[in-house]
């Protein structure tokens, strides 16, 4: 036997690879070492170089990158459908606030361990997270083995962990140092927003980013509450704004961005800022839709997100690519806009590039990170087949994820978690929610 | 035991009944004999009333209507993905026209199973379907045990079906005597558009369509195009077209109607004329967004309806529902716009009236036919539960189902269907697909 030993092969009817010459193999297959791709090709071939711990073959499987998530609020899928179809304020004051002050560490992290049993069983693989109680996030992610950058989110007023402002810069600071070298786990930066956040609060947060060589992640732009509040306090839009505290840059992840003007978005291309697109969030609270194509055709980065489960109703990185590719068509009134291998691109290399990791994931090719699902397309829904990228955007459903792997770990087999106990983890969100419920009642 | 015997009884945790009172059930249950539902209440109190041939008891399991796909080409399956993200005429033109002009019977028949497997397994109980050889499409309707409005769609030029004009007449007559008294199906009259049928036979179409008391289904005023194409030939648009022809009345289902003005709303709910909303097609086509929260306020009845697979691309409810209660939000810019109930009503009763099958399904209730669709709950993206609506529209997807009742019939059990040998459907539409596949690729 010559045959080099590896931890894992996987092998499908169709290898997608996402790389820049669209690679797309028919009967191909991955061998993965350490957690790497080492090996990429036809699967005979890869089989025959190679001789592996485990081997995932899926006769009807395609196999491509991890979607990525680049926002969302995982602790929020205890919120689910606690109250939908209200004004933005409305949902926020009378329901969301009053639920959020009570939260705890453990409310959270058993939350996270909720949307990620779904962001693993609906294929995506890495996530940017914005939250209270980021320690127990990390946590949470830490036990998934799920890849995410997470960052404790800061505004003017106490904190339902942290309490005053003062202690949740000592709070990150923590977690900086905590997770300096961690091979999944990135700490963020993260301003709430404009009106949300001082000026002296989203430049020490800028600072301390720059200083830290960490994303800076802010919701920007989200509505024309926002930019009308903005200019009133500071007689400039919110990105106007953070152009003149010289915070804009290409370690800026700025969520939403519905509401911006041409020579904004020529800004933002300019500076490097990075969107992270949430459309049904965008539509399910009335906030609008970003000029998507706009940024794209202007150079900006952009990926996609699915803002918490709150505003959505999940954290299903297919359902909201099938939605952006309709939603910009219908926006446009041009069938031709956000086609399905720019908004592909967008739920994997664009996310990667948004987090800046567009050397380490995004896309199957030897020397990136394994990350990687198994769709089953043996499916009346996925029937005929004539071009797989056109499935993965306006057919295939998160439900079709059969296999994860993360960093060569396998999450999931058949569609089975590996690292989390999805039943226990349900279990106690109903106790969870039961309390919620009650506090939603009697509020 | 004085238990009256009856066929099946079907029992969950919750029982949605979409009646008029939003009847919900904890711990509810359904006692079906000879296709009706004869008893409906708490599942301890059904089951020790009945006796039942066949249980279906699922623990985490939500029962309620089967939903109502008020417009699709179910044939149409057999082009999904064949060609994406094109001008519509250059869609239809270049890639639609030449394939649907090689189409058989045989064709027809193995692509409607193929949909009728995929609309079973995504919740769809009934549907109304407009297409060629509309005989083949009865005849895989009758295979599957499902409940269909099923017309053959009539235009000025030859039809691959039935050649000249003339002879499509003498085909729907035959429709109409074959399926006159049967159990599931109707036959419907279908005129595709007003810019592809002269009046004549729109008229001619409506005399047959009222002397047999059948439904009237037609594209209606879907994108501009068509109604500046009326407004140039007859000077009017195309709602005003058919009332000028005497046309609009109950028994008309209009498809799409994106292009109507306020005054034309007010005239549809003045005749009574029904609406099939098929928003993601709409979007994905860039043909608009029709007015559906005006439609409803105005007294237009509204049902929801995923047009075919190869404008979507799949012909899931649980996603069309999805899209429609968060597409109106955006597009009016009013977060309480088409909220989780109504947009259930219109996937469920809202589309039995569209039919003017408001008396026989729609609902769960005592009297009523036994459609009915069992969801599983115990999943991570609809947990924790706080309210059953909102995760109907906003969370749940195709791939929840667990089981499909029809007439009273189990066409579904655990996800396996019952009544179609899927893994031969999807092998027969491979076949067909190499050879459309070459086609597309010569042409």
């Amino acid at each position: 036997m010559n045959n080099k030993p590896v931890d894992l092969i996987l092998t499908g009817r169709y290898l997608l690879s996402m790389d820049k010459e669209e690679t797309l193999i028919e009967q191909g297959g991955l061998a993965i070492n350490d957690g790497t791709i080492i090996a990429r090709g036809r699967a005979e071939e890869i089989c025959s170089a190679y001789s592996a711990k485990q081997t995932i073959a899926e006769e009807h499987g395609l196999i491509m990158p991890g979607l990525v998530n680049t926002h969302t609020h995982a602790a929020m899928s205890c919120f689910r459908g606690l109250a939908d179809d209200l004004p933005l304020m409305q949902w926020l004051q009378d329901y969301i606030f009053p639920v959020e002050a009570t939260l705890s560490g453990e409310m959270v992290y058993s939350s996270t361990l909720l949307s990620l049993c779904e962001m693993i069983k609906s294929g995506t693989t890495t996530f940017c997270d914005m939250y209270l109680f980021a320690a127990d996030v990390c946590r949470a992610v830490e036990q998934s083995g799920m890849r995410a950058w997470v960052g404790e989110v800061l505004y003017d007023f106490p904190s339902p962990n942290y309490g005053e402002l003062a202690n949740g810069f000592a709070y990150t600071e923590d977690l900086l140092a905590q997770y300096r070298n961690h091979e999944l786990i990135q700490i963020t930066l993260d301003p709430h927003a404009v009106y949300t956040c001082a000026p002296e609060l989203l430049v020490r947060l800028g600072n301390m980013a720059r200083d830290n060589d960490r994303l800076y992640h802010i919701h920007l732009a989200e509505n024309s509450d926002e930019v009308n509040t903005c200019k009133e306090r500071y007689g400039c839009s919110p990105v106007q704004h953070l152009e003149q505290l010289g915070l804009l840059g290409e370690h800026v992840v700025a969520a939403h961005c519905v509401m911006v003007t041409d020579d904004e978005i020529g800004l933002m291309a300019e500076r490097g800022v990075k969107v992270a697109h949430c459309p049904e969030s965008n539509m399910k609270l009335a906030s609008g839709v970003a000029p998507v194509p706009k940024f794209i055709d202007q150079g900006v980065i952009v990926g996609i997100g699915t803002d918490g489960a709150a505003s959505n109703n999940d954290v299903d990185m297919f359902g909201e690519m099938n939605t952006a590719a309709k939603l910009h068509k219908v926006t446009c009134m041009d069938p031709t806009a956000m086609d399905a291998v720019s908004t592909l691109h967008a739920g994997t290399m664009g996310g990667a590039r948004v987090l800046g990791a567009e050397k380490m994931i995004g896309s199957l090719e030897v020397g990136k990170k394994a990350d990687c699902i198994v769709i089953d397309l043996d499916q009346p829904h996925l029937t005929p087949l004539y071009n797989p990228v056109s499935h993965l955007v306006y057919a295939a459903r998160g439900g079709d994820v059969l296999h994860s792997v993360i960093n060569g770990q396998v999450v999931m087999e058949d569609r089975q978690l590996l690292t989390l106990d999805e039943t226990a983890i349900l279990r106690k969100i109903q106790e969870m929610a039961a309390v919620i419920g009650k506090q939603k009642n009697a509020g």
